[in-house]
């Protein structure tokens, strides 16, 4: 069964308050060598084999998982 | 320089009723392949290279960036 990995971040260009609210606390937790952090989704979904998975994930992201004036996304498609 | 790729989900064992809704939400928009959704956090830590990233990393995770009694998390470290 089909299943995708789908990884979603803010574009670089903008900015990421979660994740430097989440690197000031780790500096203050004494993680000194913190140098930035991006905070992201990560997505797995499952799928009947039936079609291009490939292209159906693609739909997925630009119909409703991502926002693509914001963010950008990645995936990879397995098989396990 | 360091960079830690951090994957956080839900344990398995319990529902992720963000996903279900995603999963439904995909269903009504005519995705019927679609079997099941998970969601996470995806992290991107860029780390000053001083000391074992691995061994900050896990600390991390631990300490901060995931909830240990209900979230798995698993992570990757690379050198770009």
């Amino acid at each position: 069964m089909p299943k995708a990995r789908i990884y979603i971040t803010l574009k670089p260009s903008l900015l990421d308050a979660q994740g430097r609210v989440l690197e000031n606390a780790l500096r203050q937790l004494g993680f000194e060598t913190v140098q930035g952090v991006r905070v992201g989704k990560y997505l797995e979904v499952d799928l009947q084999p039936d079609g291009d998975p490939h292209a159906q994930i693609e739909a997925m992201c630009q119909k409703l998982l991502a926002n693509p004036v914001i963010e950008q996304y990645r995936y990879e498609v397995s098989d396990s």
